[in-house]
Formats: structure tokens, C-alpha cells, sequence
């Protein structure tokens, strides 16, 4: 049995998931590349392993013909946007995720983000360290609008964490109206266009598919206000990047949080925005 | 009536307290070297004035002395550790201050300060804008044991919003026991040396007196733990900054956050340790 691990950093932090392949007689073999693999990467690793444990790389019909031997594919985190569940159905390749596991730590990130932006942290520490000293202004998070598009396991911790700050007026909207959040907690639901429109903070909790992809172009972001901010912890894609660049690039938008890219490692235009925070 | 407003910015914002000012006919001169005032350049300024809305800047006996005008001294925001008491009260000197006012902001900043730093955002930022790109693990808040020094208002306004955040494991200590605490939050009392040991994050709400100024030195920062966390949003001077800076360059530490320091504005060599967040 031989066992792919494409998703890095594994086992870095923690030993457990490798002792465990380990004290089980299973053969791994950890990501040579130690980046987000491309289709064709995936393709020239693949061939002899059993089962790949997974990141977001596209595991394609393309990827499968290749994987004569796969017979599961383990997705660590949220989402199966990344796998073509079709073709893994059709070659009997069981297909399972963990999409409880990371979703705690996407919430505390999204709430740590909204508290940067509102007060400029990552523009002053940047600054600080270059010798610089400005006194930003910050707002309160008690003290503004905040809409959250997506209201699952994630949007709903944002949500949870948000009851300890006060009463912020809360936005949301997903696809399917959720009676028991509106029950919980003290939130309106809203169209998009109006979450865009009256939000201080917009933030997506989203999986990709055909509907949320490029759901939020210069159109959207530029009927936002011109000192709101965008947090996108979800999936890439979701936001159009280049529109992002541009509408910041012209100085709409007072900050935002990238977490996710159309393609990893980012090496896009968004490095060049300071007010825009960008993560791994 | 002349009034020197030396904290800066001011009304910048906001116009309202300008305009106030303005429309009772009361002259006023905001800080022109746009800085927190030495002891000198505040003789420089203040002989003329009747009123100092002031900043962090020492107000002392010399400079009383040089002030023969000077009616009221009224602080903007916290403490009133950079005011000679003794001093104004010989000369008939009012002093006031907002105690309140900045509490809210402080307690929000802390916890964003505490969710960046467990997931290095700030480090990872700065790669990424500079094209790196290396995936940190992060660590979750409700996973951590937090020690708070000082539950005054802004101590409680942390505890305050960490209820939204599941159940993490709190230490404090103060230098009352105060009983209402423990009845409304799940904490424990802690000496400080324990906090030390104990945290993963430690946190300063402390007034600036002979009995905190540089309370923690080389050896309380050595008793924490080497991925240990410390963040001071209090007062410069509380942690010994050579001290922070000798044990973070030696690879103690994780991270740290410093809003407030001994000059300002800060030109140390805190600046040259990118997990250290540095803000003004």
C-alpha cells in the first residue's frame, strides 16, 4: 500500500498522521515539490500510488487515467471543488474530506483579519519596521457593518465569536435561508447586492462551484463602500483577482485579506497593494 | 483662552471636537512637530497656553514651571502616569481624562493581536508581499492558556470577547482579587510568575507605576515558554524592550506585539524582528 501526500506542510507540526502510516506498514512518500501541485505535476507523481491524501490540486479524469492504482482519494480540509467526483465514481476511487477539521481555524483567522484591517495593523507594523510611524485611525469592530456570504460551519463560528464583540449589525445570505441562525444569532438576512452596498466588512464562507466563481468582479467591489473591506478565507477564485488589483489599485476599498488564490504559490499583482493582506 | 492640543492626530477623523472648540471661540494650536513632545519641546510650546489637551508626553514639574498660564491639563485616554500630580495640584492645575474612551479599541486590538500572532499572519504577510511563500502552522485560541495581567476595564473587555471563542484557559492576575471576575468568567487566579510559566499568550493591561515599570526583564521573558506569545497594548516600559529584543533574537519567543514603548517614536531594534508585530 502505497500512500501520496501532496498537501504541505504534513506532519511538520505534529508527528501523529505519519507515526500512524508508519506503526501500520504504509509507504508514503511526502510531496517532493513542497508546493501546490499543477495537473501535470500530479500526473508524472501519481501512477504508483494507492491512495493520495490530498490538498486543493486539481485531481482531474485526466489525473485518474494516469492513476492506475488509486483507489481513494483523502482530501484534508473543506471542499471537493478540486476533485472531479464523477470520474473518481466511475473508477470506483472512494473519495473522503475532512470538512469539520480546519473550519474552527478559518473562523478565529477571519475574525483576527477583520481586527487588523479595522485598525491598519499589518500597514503599521510594515511601516514600523521600515522606520516609519504613523498613527492610523482604527474602527471597532462593535461598530460596524459586517456581512457574511456563506453561513455553514465556517460562517457560523465567524458568527459565534462575533457574540463575544458587542452587537455588530450582521449581514448574511447563503443560498438556502437558515432559520436556526436567525433563531441564535442577531443577524439580517440580505440580497448580496445589499450585503455589498451596506457592509463596513464583507466576508465569504463559500465552496466553489459554477455559481461562486468570479461571484465578486469590479462591478461588485466598486458598489461597495470606499473604505470597506473584503476577506476571502474560502477558495480562489471566488473573487476576481485582477478586478481586486484594479479597484484597489485606484483606492477603493480600505483593506483586504486574501488567503486563497486562483493559483498557489501567488505570485500575482496583489503583492504590490500593502493595504491588502496576503497568507498561505 | 489658548489651548495646545499635543496627541496626534487629532480631529483628523473627525472633525467635532475642532469644531466644538471653534464654535466657543476658543483658540487652539495642534501639535506642529506632528510627534509625542519631549520634556524640552513641550517648554518650547506650552508657556503661552491655558489648556494642554494632552498625549503620553511627560507633564512635569519643569515643565509646569515654564507654564504660568496653564489651567488644565486634559488627557486623552488612559493614565495619568506621564503627569506630575503633586505638581499640578500645588499649582492649582486641573487634570482630567478619558479613562473610557480607548478601553473598547485596546481589548479589540489585543485579541486581533492574539489570532494574528498564533497563526504568524503578520510573518506571512511580509512573505508573501516580498514573493515568498511558506505555509505556517497556526495554533487555535480556544486551544491556548492565556494569562492576563491587569483585568481593570480593558483586562475585562479581553475576557469579554474571548467568550465568543469557546472555553480557552485563562490565567489572571491583578493586583486586587477581584472577586466579580471569577463569577463571570471561567478563570483562573494566577501569580505571575505561574503566568508566566503556564501561557501560551500573556497580555498587559497594567497602569505604568515604580511597581510595573520594567516588571518584565530577561528572566520573566526566559520563564515562558520558547513558543510563547507576550503582548503589551499597556504602557512602554513594562516589558524591559532590550530585554524583549536580547531574547527574541536568540529564537525565544514566537511572537510578540508591542503597541506602546519607551520613545516614541520607536526607532529600536525591536525592528529588525519580523515576528515581533510593531505598531503605534
Amino acid at each position: 500500500m502505497k500512500v501520496l501526500i501532496t498537501t504541505v506542510p504534513f506532519g511538520d507540526k505534529d508527528r501523529t498522521p505519519l507515526d500512524l502510516l508508519e506503526s501500520n506498514g504504509i509507504e508514503y512518500v511526502i510531496n517532493p515539490l513542497n508546493k501546490k501541485l499543477t495537473e501535470d505535476e500530479l500526473i508524472e507523481l501519481i501512477p504508483s500510488f494507492d491512495i493520495i491524501i490530498a490538498g486543493t490540486e486539481q485531481i482531474s479524469d485526466k489525473v485518474m487515467e494516469k492513476a492506475s492504482n488509486l483507489k481513494m482519494i483523502s482530501r484534508v480540509g473543506i471542499g471537493l471543488d478540486s476533485v472531479n467526483l464523477l470520474a473518481a465514481k466511475k473508477r470506483n476511487i472512494q473519495v473522503s474530506y475532512t470538512p469539520d477539521a480546519p473550519a474552527p481555524a478559518v473562523a478565529e483567522l477571519t475574525i483576527g483579519m477583520m481586527l487588523m484591517l479595522l485598525r491598519s495593523v499589518h500597514v503599521s507594523n510594515s511601516q514600523m519596521h521600515s522606520g516609519e510611524w504613523y498613527r492610523f485611525f482604527g474602527r471597532r469592530l462593535s461598530e460596524v457593518t459586517i456581512g457574511i456570504i456563506g453561513v455553514g460551519r465556517i460562517g457560523q463560528g465567524v458568527l459565534e465569536h462575533l457574540t463575544g464583540f458587542g452587537s455588530p449589525k450582521v449581514l448574511v445570505n447563503d443560498i438556502s435561508i437558515k432559520d436556526k441562525i436567525q433563531d441564535r444569532y442577531n443577524v439580517e438576512w440580505a440580497d448580496k447586492e445589499e450585503i455589498y452596498k451596506q457592509s463596513d466588512i464583507v466576508t465569504l464562507h463559500l465552496p466553489l462551484t459554477a455559481e461562486t466563481k468570479n461571484m465578486i468582479t469590479e462591478s461588485h467591489l466598486l458598489s461597495m463602500k470606499t473604505d470597506a473591506i473584503i476577506i476571502n478565507t474560502s477558495r480562489g477564485g471566488i473573487i476576481n483577482e485582477d478586478d481586486l488589483y484594479k479597484v484597489m489599485q485606484s483606492g477603493h476599498l480600505s483593506g483586504a485579506a486574501i488567503d486563497v488564490f486562483d493559483f498557489e504559490p501567488y505570485k500575482g499583482r496583489l503583492r504590490d497593494i500593502q493595504r491588502c493582506i496576503l497568507t498561505t
